[in-house]
């Protein structure tokens, strides 16, 4: 990427604000680039299943605390031995959002002052007892969609993305080329850039305390340029962006109504995509359906 | 349902400690009946979406407190404003196993005194850090496979199954035949029993205070007699069962290593099957991956 | 308590609006009535202790699941076996305001449409990272004062008080004078109304279905006349009020700068009360200083 | 502290093993050493009173996320606005244990190989459904007594307690001689050793990774010389301990019946000793009286 082809602080803007689905599948819509998802595009998802493997894209619930962990999730358990048998039982208490856990983002998530998705007011919106617009429970019925992988690594020669380097929309649409794939609208975009690699080699970072390496704002453009529906990434918004931004890849939350799946574990599927030679399959996300909630923790699954 | 065909007490014993599949996939195996789901089977499933109809088979998150929900979900965000923009994030604290949450039971959630799943000693696996033998992360790469849908109501003629009258394994023969579907090894057997009309009629139930209405232990004998790897019910357990048994549906989890998706809202998909006129389609099931955890809420995904 | 005495709509504005202690310690006092609480007063309080007879005013922290605990306290335990011996922990998930657990009320947890104590706009400081003014953390020091406690079912002659029979004002003072006590500047006023009698009687009432038994808003009059810094009650406001205020004898928080002790246990201080034939002694609060917390669970302590 | 002072693996065995209070207080005694504590005893606290001065002996409920807090406590709030006025409640989640969160260890929390409190056997009195023994509600009523304050630093003359100089019983002799104060029976002791300066000096220390500083084995020695009811300190153990002990001065709990509270909170009360010439208090202890509980969160408060 030359420094000539970085895109101003207005591009970035343009992507945001000009180029936004707001209004596109009418004013008071809460399903955003998901309703790009048609049966016709299940259906040809459930095509794309050949050899019958399935692959998670989830990290385990991270319940050990420690450096990269700040805030671990809850796991207890209660065994209940009787006479004749016995059961256990848990509680899990989740935090899920943030750069840990891998979980869906609902629309109600994120916002700039420009506003939530579809222009609505967060004041209003935003509630004690829950979001009333752009909530999970919208996706309820799930999203099943073409997935797509882009190997970064694998393109770089590279083990991961680097803080030096972000990723840029340009250098995805070359990755796209290079693997032989092209993107369509509905598309679950899945962005691998070595996360655990990352992490092994960064025990300390947590997310909280930028820098973070990840996708550039450029990206915005290619994700509208495709109407991706989905972009599924391990690793996330390259911080701080240099724009002043709120958000910069998370604005496609907001702006074009796209679902994002954070802290993905993404290395099994660049894997499996390298041995099958072939780089899309089937994606799944079940979000829970939290009537209000601003996202689900998920097991996104591939299959291929 | 004739007095002459209720099994006896030694029928029932005889299907969970004779006819048990401890032993079937290894000493030491943690996935169970799941192993019955081959990559093959994954490609008939996704070979079964026609319409791309997407259907979940959760419930909502049950959140608010009240006679049929003892032990209320936390749902609790935070609103997070700043200069230009903002986010809302979640605290989910759930008790998800019990009568009222979609979840997937782990084999390790339950046991008589024969044993865990495989014969496993639950005082030795089950400890206060998680259980160490058949626990849901074993499930992480997701169960994706045919569902197949046997609908009570439909074939009785009446909103829902009652205390007087549980759904015996003869009936769901016959349910199957008169749908005109035939179960198969792997598959996920979904029994619709009008759990919301029940529970619309009986508000205060709650499951933790029997007679509860559901499908009788002779059901244990179909789903081993068809090697079924997962069954979505909406009610359950008939119970108190007359056999003295600390478990008898559920004990398809320990003596058959069955998975089991408990308080499925199966009444939408039943009517989509109803429209569509077929009633086999591909489902997945994505638990979370929490290691040690003894299941998981899940919302399953019916294709068709 | 003649009908002719109960006070007009007006005259319990009035007690809310014109006899409101805003301002009375500046503008930015968080602490409120326990202003009244001086060092002075705690030496008096201690000097109180004659037997040394200690007395728990809490309930147990309501765990089980019922009728009357629509939302129970989460307790899971873990026990952790090492080589040379071993520890237990556990987890406490506390959702204490209602009508269940024993807590006290911070300045920030209720307001009516003129404002919060002081005269705030909960709009601005009630946030989702906890409230900016009158929190709980400003009574860290703990509230130790003298206790006074007012039997109103041994006056009456009655098991409890029930729904046809609020407490009024007036009868508090003719308690007292039967009782032989007189209320001072900065006591902690103990009201007990048979609150555990009536929750024996009326097992599945829990405070969340109006109508509920208790304390008249007439009661404002005599928390002010008196200038009361912490009430201490079983029953709390009787239910519906005949006046359509959001918060009736809950009014004396954000009114006075009151701290109310919510769903105390009343009952072994009013016996030993009785036994030693005095109603007067230490009382002691020792609230979590939860940052921006609008209360904290308590085990009030009566120190004879 | 000269080397030749330094007890033995055998002596240090024998303070925990030949010297404790087991069946002292007979044998299914729950109490502990709180049973020195009389009504006399909680008299004697009352008439220390002189100033008036409250102080709390707690640290913020640490919800803050950090490489000192590795289990953060959850705060939640939830603001609930209605026509005429509204409210705000919290959801408080909490995993007191460990080294942050101030709080009271029950009886039950920790045990040797010789066993629990009073003799008895852990793998009997922990279950999932709480401790059956030693639990914090045998301490509802709440522990009123005499405190006294040790203060380390002053006596050091350094800011605080480093893991080369861990405090020894010889030291405390000499500290409460040289401040002119006796320990007598059922006392709360209160060893000042300067946490908050440590941490400030060492923020990335959580306890969790020996070594760490505090109070050496011998210090068992004291609590049982002197019959001490109550442990407050705010550095605890010194870590690792020479003698290859799952326990060193917590072995208290189990062998003496010695309530503990970790991470209280001492500058402010050691600075108002100083000020006002005087060691000695009345300390008051309110547990939450959660049944089966291993301990509490508590807010410890001196009144001088």
């Amino acid at each position: 990427m030359t420094e000539a082809a970085m895109p101003s602080a207005d591009e970035i803007r343009g992507y945001i604000r000009e180029r936004s689905n707001w209004g596109r599948w009418g004013a008071d819509d809460e399903r955003g680039a998901i309703n790009l998802i048609t049966p016709e595009k299940r259906v040809q998802a459930a095509s794309l299943v050949r050899s019958g493997r399935s692959i998670s894209l989830s990290r385990d619930v991270p319940t050990r605390p420690g450096p990269g962990n700040p805030m671990p999730a809850q796991h207890w358990m209660r065994s209940m031995p009787g006479p004749n048998g016995g059961a256990a039982i848990d509680y899990y208490g989740l935090v899920f959002h943030g750069y840990v856990t891998t979980h869906l983002d609902a629309l109600c998530h994120v916002w700039d002052d420009a506003g939530m998705w579809n222009g609505r007011d967060p004041q209003r919106e935003i509630t004690g007892n829950g979001a009333r617009f752009g909530a999970i429970q919208h996706w309820r019925d799930g999203i099943t969609t073409r997935g797509v992988l882009l190997d970064v690594p694998r393109y770089r020669g590279t083990p991961h993305v680097t803080i030096e380097t972000p990723v840029h929309a340009d250098e995805l649409e070359a990755i796209a080329a290079s693997q032989g794939v092209t993107l369509e609208p509905g598309d679950a975009l899945c962005v691998y850039s070595g996360r655990e690699s990352w992490q092994t080699a960064n025990p300390a970072w947590s997310g909280y305390a930028p820098p973070s390496p990840g996708l550039h704002a450029s990206c915005l453009r290619y994700l509208r340029d495709h109407d991706i529906a989905v972009l599924v990434w391990d690793m996330m918004d390259a911080a701080p962006n240099e724009y002043g931004l709120a958000w910069s890849v998370h604005a496609a939350i907001f702006a074009y109504g796209v679902g994002l799946v954070d802290n993905a574990l993404l290395q099994p599927l660049a894997e499996a995509c390298a041995e099958e030679g072939r780089y899309e399959f089937m994606l799944t996300l079940a979000p829970l359906p939290v009537v209000g909630g601003t996202g689900s923790p998920v097991n996104p699954l591939a299959l291929l």
